[in-house]
């Protein structure tokens, strides 16, 4: 049995922030397994087999992938941004868990990429430059009542927050209620960014208040960042400002 | 004025994780800048100007990385893994803000990488498939307390933990503390894993359970991983167990 199994991330968008280690491995793979989205944004060989699925369904998406290696394939699954950040690696432990035994035995690996917070992150200057956090706002598997305890930690923490899956049309209230919970916690003066799409032709930065921020500016494409108290804005003459999160922190929050 | 200045991640090791972005500009530039671990994991040609420095002295190399861009070399600053996580971005744009104004005029941009906690993950499995956090360990430029403080209120939150920096010979006894805190708000048998430089030839990997976890196993170059309440081992017969956060939580923490 030679099939082998690599869960990667194509990273938030552009080829330029692909690692050469997913490259190789997309280059040599028989199969191709993915969200449409994601898989559009690759080219092919002729002889490779591709597996295009709808968003949502990554539990029988892992499945399909692991039955593809155990008869033999060369097989990858592909996400956006970090395989292992709200995205395939943990459905394809998931089904193998639940799978058949000799599941276990195959040749798997997860293949590390750049994940959305990174990615924005850089384009914003540093403000994950102190603690932080990354929370999935997406209610669709665990309780909202879990995730809006997370936030209030996380904010009584000063910890620089990083919301993953914040609105969809199916979802579009959530994020509302999060920065109801936020703003119960928070200065309104505390640095708030929409950061969507970074790294495509569509990229939109939006920087504001948690006093003045507007939920509904979110949506599937966005990831929010929540700066601690001491994240500071550079005014810049010819750009938006630079956003950091300085290291050194002086006062006991 | 052309010069211009690239803050960029190598990722935790290997080239294989070096993004093409980051490989261009590393072939572009007159002059790299960096801690000489990172400086010399890398080849250069012979017009390049390499300046290496020790560790624990980022502010004025960051200055300097700024003073030669405004001179008109095309400089890159390198922090291993991504540069916005507990690397060189923040201290550049420290430098930035306490520096002369026409500064901010400069052809500056951050590039992400991969940073220590992904590439653990992959490693491991898929242990930050649920929200996590990050917190850097040492305590040289901010208080013991609200380190304590952040560990406290993420294992409330039951986050999965990323603890980067646990210790160094000059900090060897608050890894100690550290875990002692975990110990006094989670269950013993909460998975902790101790993962040593993973991606490079003496990488190492350790799975225990934060009741018989030996602090003293952590270095400066171990990342400690420490799981939610949900966080499962699926044990291999021919390797160690991989290790993942299930995406579905059901319970109330």
């Amino acid at each position: 049995m030679s099939g082998w199994l690599r869960v990667v991330g194509l990273g938030p968008g552009p080829e330029r922030w692909i690692t050469p280690e997913v490259s190789e491995v997309l280059a040599a793979a028989s199969d191709i397994v993915g969200y449409h989205v994601y898989v559009s944004r690759l080219v092919f060989a002729e002889d490779q087999r591709i597996h295009r699925s709808d968003n949502g369904d990554e539990l029988s998406r892992a499945v399909h992938a692991l039955e593809l290696t155990a008869n033999g394939g060369k097989v990858v699954v592909v996400s956006g941004g970090d395989p292992g950040v709200f995205a395939m690696a943990a459905a394809v432990f998931e089904a193998m868990e639940h799978g058949p035994l000799d599941w276990r035995a195959l040749d798997v690996a997860v293949l590390p990429g750049v994940t959305a917070m990174l990615a924005a992150a850089a384009r914003l200057g540093a403000p994950l430059g102190n603690d932080f956090c990354a929370i999935n706002l997406s209610d669709n598997l665990k309780p909202w009542a879990v995730i809006a305890r997370r936030l209030s930690l996380a904010a009584q923490g000063d910890f620089v927050m990083a919301l993953y899956n914040p609105a969809s049309s199916a979802r579009p209230a959530q994020v509302h209620d999060a920065f109801a919970i936020l703003q119960a916690e928070l200065p309104e003066t505390t640095i708030v960014v929409f950061a969507r799409a970074i790294g495509r032709t569509d990229e939109a930065v939006h920087v504001t208040t948690l006093g003045k921020a507007d939920p509904s500016l979110a949506d599937m494409r966005t990831l929010i960042l929540v700066g601690c108290q001491t994240t500071r804005l550079l005014e810049r003459a010819n750009a938006g400002p630079w956003i950091y999160s300085p290291r050194r922190l002086e006062v006991d929050p």
